[in-house]
């Protein structure tokens, strides 16, 4: 049992320039363990619902191989609720309601038997919430992401630095790089923010791609130019769910597997930006994934003998 | 004598963040001359520029193989000039002026011993001109690129879509691709632009890379995650004249050669902006291009084994 993820579970609404949703199945932890599930038979949860959370939304996670006894379920209580719509481009939205219910007072707890994880992917959480999962776990994990998002960075940045000592790779998008380095180029972003602590770096551009950093190299893979993209919700946490489930998966931390599972990851969120929330990562096979992985194989190949 | 390369040949004035500069050697022309000398001994040049142009920037010119018999010298008048100045975050720009000057009456001629010409770059310029210039060629070349831009979509579009009928590779950004076309995505604008003529096209994404399009395959190239871009002036130009100084070079005008073809443009524009102008395009080295094509390489390449 290697793979351990933390994070939301959670109802969204979505609106975008193709429709809106009532509330429907969302969350980091959802989509990453979605995501995850194609790449490893089990996995163990840690988060929290409320009463109103429906047993089909558990029963499809734990039909993915999800193990769910990390999920507590707050009796009286009410689910973590976003709500959102896309703007035309779909690369910018506006938050319309946050309503946080039982995440507003979430204290996780890691079950026994998850504890000798030996991945761990921390979803964007509040920063301590996050630490205390890591602060359970008797052993360090052999690799323990961590993804994070500037509203931590505005508000808990103490926190989110002290996080950051411990892990070993960093997730944030482009602007939340710039944010945490004070640098605009990404290169230079990217240097300072690699002092912080993580020994890995990816910076995550949306529709522009991905770029993989360490100390010494860096690697770039581009987003699967799509005819379109229907709801970009969750793809950031679904790229993740493929990149630490293609890890688990092979159990090799080195860079060159990370560019490999940086490519599972992007093909994995190509996916799930083609339907509404978690619908396209419910039910893919092995055989679109491995054809999905061709398309980004063709998309950047070149050969070219240099003299 | 197998490249001939239309356009302007102008004096830029440039602010950028990091500074600002009189009038210097700019012109599309220019930079795609100069990027095509690392791959051709020869290169034909048509342009014109007024009296006040200085013998050294011709001489730079000459000194790089390019052929400057079709450059008209007008007694009298002036060089086209123009002035931009860079927002901060070097994805666009204010035009702060613009004199036409020689540019207003412009009527290519292009030499006798131009005609033969296997490959043309028609650059930037009114699609009339560009009409103009393929018109005085006796046989068809083997390859016709045509790059534009905006301001002709917006003012002189029938013009452009019959000129579009005659070329093989049209290049212009993705905001153009979209004005074009109509569509907001890129892989159906590409499908309509490819409709409409160019049996290739690529749309130029600036320092989120390029992308290759024919009826049936994309190829993606990222640009070069750099430090500091110090200028862009030209990039695009640049980028022009490696991808079509490569293909003459090679005389393979197949996608896989193109895929390469656009890796080395990548990789020359990749230099252009390090420097104001065209200051840094002056004086490569083969090992230069070399290392930094191997960095692209890095970039992108990764091993995956489908079962």
């Amino acid at each position: 049992m290697s793979l351990l993820v933390v994070g939301t579970v959670a109802f969204d609404a979505i609106e975008t320039p193709f429709g809106k949703t009532d509330k429907i199945l969302g969350g980091a932890a959802t989509y990453i363990g979605l995501s995850a599930s194609y790449f490893l038979k089990n996995s163990n949860l840690v988060s929290v619902v409320g009463e109103d959370f429906p047993q089909e939304h558990i029963n499809l996670l734990t039909g993915k191989g999800v193990n769910v006894d990390g999920l507590q379920i707050k009796k009286g209580e009410k689910t973590f609720f976003w709500s959102g719509k896309y703007h035309i481009d779909m690369n910018s939205r506006d938050t319309l309601d946050t309503q946080l219910n039982v995440l507003a007072t979430f204290d996780p707890i890691v079950p026994e038997a998850y504890k000798n994880a030996q991945f761990l992917m921390l979803g964007n959480l509040m920063p301590s919430i996050q630490q205390k999962v890591l602060n359970q776990l008797p052993n360090r994990p052999k690799l323990i992401v961590l993804d994070t998002m500037n509203f931590w960075m505005d508000n808990f940045l103490d926190d989110l630095l002290a996080s950051l000592k411990n892990v070993d790779v960093l997730t944030i998008n482009d602007e939340e790089a710039r944010q945490l380095s004070g640098e605009f180029s990404l290169v230079k972003a990217a240097k300072k923010i690699l002092k912080m602590g993580p020994k890995f770096l990816i910076i995550k551009k949306g529709e522009q791609g991905a770029l993989l950093f360490n100390e010494h190299e860096v690697f770039f893979a581009p987003a699967l130019p799509l005819e379109e993209v229907f709801d970009p919700t969750g793809a950031g946490d679904t790229f993740a769910g493929g990149f630490i489930g293609y890890l688990a998966s092979t159990k090799d931390i080195s860079f060159e597997n990370m560019k490999r599972a940086v490519i599972y990851g992007s093909a994995m969120a190509s996916f799930c930006v083609e339907k509404f929330g978690t619908e396209r990562m419910q039910n893919l096979t092995k055989e679109e994934i491995h054809y999905r992985v061709n398309a980004f194989i063709d998309l950047v190949q070149f050969e070219i003998e240099l003299p």
